[in-house]
């Protein structure tokens, strides 16, 4: 871990070239203003981008192979995203890929099915302002962050989040209107580590946030697999002599 | 909780049919002598059985809306069991229904589909002894048990159990051929409860070990649903007075 | 569990006597509000209380042998809890007494020997509103709770609280000022349970209001000790038979 | 995390200094074997040891302050290390530093404290064989581990160990006797990392073992300090507005 990480990031790529107002702040693609932020950190060694429209979205097998951590964001067209490809995803993260799920991702195929449950939520879109509190202060993908950290303009997301606990809770949201979310969540799912991570709408400039793009960066590293053994499964003889 | 619980004790029941020699062990199904204990049970109100060869599973619209706990025994056939079923159950365990999986019920549509793992798991079958440590000696579902359960004669399985690491750990078994394995698992989906308990191989009379029928009633009380709000979900307005 | 339930309520109970404004919200001491409602309620069968200037602070051997749950409010004298009383309290915990901890118990003896953390925190008092959500709308301390809690007046508490993660997380408060606290919290030490539940301060008539009440109760029949095993240890003789 | 670590060593220091036996084992202690190992492994820039008979235990102010990561081994002298001397690791570990808690360290004063239970557990010392399962493949600190390891030799520690749950449990042990034991243990406090490792006995070559001595390695990286906010705590002014 820590090193030599291979990251794509995966993204709908669709807001940004039907909609003139998100075309502007994100030209390249929100995919392509995270990947370049990756490319520059340490410990990082190889960036692609992938997106919806391109062939299995871009995820092939040989892509997903090189990939040890995938980063997630769709929105309007997660009913576009190929069974099939959910479930090469799905088998690598059980393998060990690292998955890190941005905003509306927690609606996509992928996440709602590692979670096991409806992934569902209450929103707003009116512009206020997000404050996400760490909870978790020795965690690593909190490194490099304060207290809190703020956001100027942001959806809400309100709970309950119907997710599983998850398995560490690092961030809790705050919201003008009332309301909280777990807004940065671990799991782990076979060898795979998991992280969501709520902020990032479109129509902000979100992914240009440097305490966003720190905590993006430490959960790739977080995220990233570890060489450990991977676990044979099915009929087995008994390492100790039974019975007499 | 824990009183006017209704139950609906679901099984495959194809080996007592086809196996003479399991037929003698539960002539009349699993499930019947699961039912026939937790009938005699106080807090317990009402005992259903459904098996997979009914119409429907025995798992109608009706009869799930009339369940406060199922439990799930499978093996051979699971993937007979049809998918809306499936459906239909998850459903109903996100909204509150408890949920008791038992032994080859860990590979289950129903299970797979709730943990979002592949649930699998190293087994061998010689019948030799299991012993079950109580890891949570405060939890409910240990109630009434000792340091311990021991069964004579088991199927064993064994880790790695490709699950999410449970939200509560009540039993680790201990095997002669060396292994272990996590065998009282409880987790939260939803608004359902869900427990894993291991031991219940067809070929073994384990459903009248007086520990393990113990262990399955304390597990009805504890997953039976609790009258909480059903959350409401997607756009919101706020409770608080928002901006200027 | 559910039933049978002796609760001892112990109370600081210095600022009802030393404050006029307290003592006119709660004449007879927050512990006999608190106790009051509890007697009422199905499933439990007595209700003490106990105080600071008692004699061994109420909290006898004999006093703790015969309560199931006790309930902690302390506030400006944690220092005046004689050490041997925490340690016999922890004891009962430790072998399965439930232990709820109210508002500013956070900071009481008993709760940060059982953490081993500060159980530090934020606090502020203005008389802000307080808005308690429900994180886990299947769990036993969110019975007969809607989707939140809203307290008019409270004292605020916000992160980072200073405790281990918690078994469980039930309640996530919000407060205009801009925090979120953990509100709700389940741990599980030794056989017993504790619950720290953070409304409750002393100038606001907060241990009148239903849903606290509720929550206390629910949280009481939660933690009441469960009938399983005391766990042996020390030196142990192999249940198997060892080598050759 | 993962470079520029600093560990120190701690060894109680006796048993292989009053016991021949386990001085030919032994002959500068198991801290030395311990260090010596640490010393040339990636990312760890330095390496102390630091013994109960030196003054002030080898710990003082200005050793901790330099100590990233902190490693315990103790067991006939519990009660001679100071109380002081507790009290500054436990505040150097809810600031941020790791500790590694090994074999019979389970029942050290420092131990204790920060799990806020008995840590006690069942033993037996015959020389039985230990095989601990991987329970966590993807956790870092089973970077390298097959699915289990093997140990030819060992004291046994059985359950019910008295520990809070861990926040995540990387191995569970097997012993021939018929038990079984939560061996590797993750907890964080405050915004320090804790990882209990249970093999270690002093009469068995175990600090030698490549296994054994990688899950240290991999422990002592993971437990490293992440540069993280530390946390403020008291009388707070809100952040935003509250009231008209």
């Amino acid at each position: 871990m820590c090193e030599n990480v291979r990251v794509t990031v995966w993204n709908e790529f669709r807001h940004e070239r039907d909609n003139e107002q998100i075309a502007k702040i994100y030209p390249d693609g929100m995919h392509a203003a995270i990947a370049r932020h990756l490319e520059e950190q340490p410990g990082i060694v190889q960036v692609r981008t992938a997106t919806l429209d391109e062939p299995e979205h871009g995820l092939t097998d040989e892509v997903l192979a090189e990939t040890d951590v995938l980063t997630w964001w769709g929105h309007a067209a997660h009913a576009e995203v190929a069974d099939e490809v959910v479930a090469r995803v799905r088998d690598r993260v059980l393998d060990g890929m690292g998955l890190i799920v941005l905003h509306s991702g927690h609606y996509s195929k992928i996440f709602t099915t590692l979670m096991g449950t409806t992934c569902n939520l209450k929103w707003r879109e009116i512009g206020e302002k997000e404050r996400l509190w760490v909870m978790a202060p020795g965690h690593p993908i909190a490194e490099g962050i304060g207290e809190w950290i703020e956001i100027e303009h942001a959806e809400m997301y309100g709970e309950r989040f119907d997710i599983p606990a998850p398995d560490e809770l690092v961030f809790v949201s705050w919201f003008p209107g009332g309301e909280v979310f777990r807004s940065g969540c671990c799991f782990q799912r076979g060898r795979g580590k998991i992280f969501y991570f709520r902020p990032g709408h479109e129509t902000y400039p979100i992914y240009y946030d440097k305490d966003v793009l720190r905590v993006i960066y430490n959960a790739v590293l977080w995220a990233a697999p570890v060489g450990s053994a991977r676990p044979t499964f099915g009929n087995w003889q008994p390492l100790e002599k039974v019975g007499d």
